[in-house]
């Protein structure tokens, strides 16, 4: 059986968590033990690269990039990148503004702030990162609102990648109370169908010790 | 000829353009005009999406991600990704640590409070972003010197997109004087063959107005 190493509350092991169950990949979630990975990760790895994905017959693949694209190359069926070359590049094109710009933008400064922290023995959050934070967040809501009025999903007319980032960004947000959902009524909409994806289930059931999300948080319809 | 838009002080247009150098395609630069961009990309190009590529035969890449994946697959010789799967896969790992872990954590809090945030109209920089992006770079140059001891390039023998995206974030960082080189004389010295590099060449004469670089930005050997 394959082996994924996360942090329940990462976005990155969050979206490679809903890939693999969308792509119908069996494989054991292991909650990242620094001291069981040193047996199993190669001694470059010295740096936090979760998620990082042990296959079956060895290979180690670590960040959600290496991931994505070896289990595209290797399982072709249910592609989530889509087909055409122009679908591919919107798709990966909408990724990499919430894997980067969202990411750095919002995530970093509230979740990381809010609960990272906390682990890492900090003080308490720093409310110039939460206030950047909260003030980036609508931009990004406004242009989900801005392709919802388009197409059905963010990328096109079918569920992609596109979809599995961005949620896994705004769920981590989301969990520590930080989205405003009633402004943008079709990104809630749009959330929604997401959420109601058995893929999204166990994203939904995570708990973080001392920190309780909001009760919408794993409601379907909110 | 195709055409790349870009901002001249973003780590991802610096990594595209030392990217399409190294590949030997052949491209117009075009620093980013908002009002020559609208005729020429979709209309869903609301958010800002640089780098992006307008290839010979009109097909549209924006990000550097859509433009690498598709360049890797229609363009074979000297894949800058690596041949191996496991190769490959490392060069992703240390793709997304500095795409985006580098680039969330140093980058955004040093690059955009010194430079974006003037030409946004913004007050001056936020000291708390510079003092959180200065302390984290050190672990960042740490781990860099770690490998160097192990290996020629950051992901093994050869020169890959990881020396590519790790130099882009870095050259920026580097421009607005906020290296702290002689810390780690060994990553100094890998720098100093990436910059050596006639692909590297283009970046190291980026001026942007108001902002003078260090005098040993541009220098070869510093």
């Amino acid at each position: 059986m394959r082996e994924l190493y996360h942090y329940p509350l990462c976005p990155f092991g969050r979206l490679t968590r809903i890939y693999l169950l969308e792509k119908s990949l069996d494989h054991e979630l292991m909650v990242d033990l620094p001291w069981k990975r040193k047996k199993i990760f190669s001694e470059n790895h010295v740096f936090s690269d979760l998620p990082a994905l042990l296959e079956m017959d060895g290979t180690i693949l670590e960040g959600w990039y290496a991931i994505v694209e070896h289990l595209e190359l290797h399982y072709r069926s249910t592609s989530l990148l889509r087909v055409t070359q122009k679908e591919r590049a919107e798709t990966r094109r909408i990724m990499t503004l919430f894997n980067e710009m969202f990411f750095a933008d919002v995530t970093k400064n509230i979740v990381f702030e809010k609960v990272m922290n906390k682990y890492m023995g900090n003080a308490s959050p720093d409310s110039a990162s939460l206030r950047k934070g909260n003030a980036a967040v609508g931009k990004y809501l406004d242009y989900i609102s801005w392709l919802m009025d388009r197409r059905n999903w963010l990328a096109g007319d079918e569920f992609t990648l596109a979809d599995v980032c961005a949620a896994a960004q705004i769920s981590c947000v989301d969990y520590v109370g930080s989205m405003a959902w009633d402004s943008h009524p079709n990104v809630k909409e749009w959330y929604m169908r997401v959420k109601s994806r058995p893929s999204f289930r166990g994203i939904l059931a995570d708990r973080i010790s001392n920190v309780i999300p909001p009760a919408h948080y794993s409601e379907l319809d909110f």
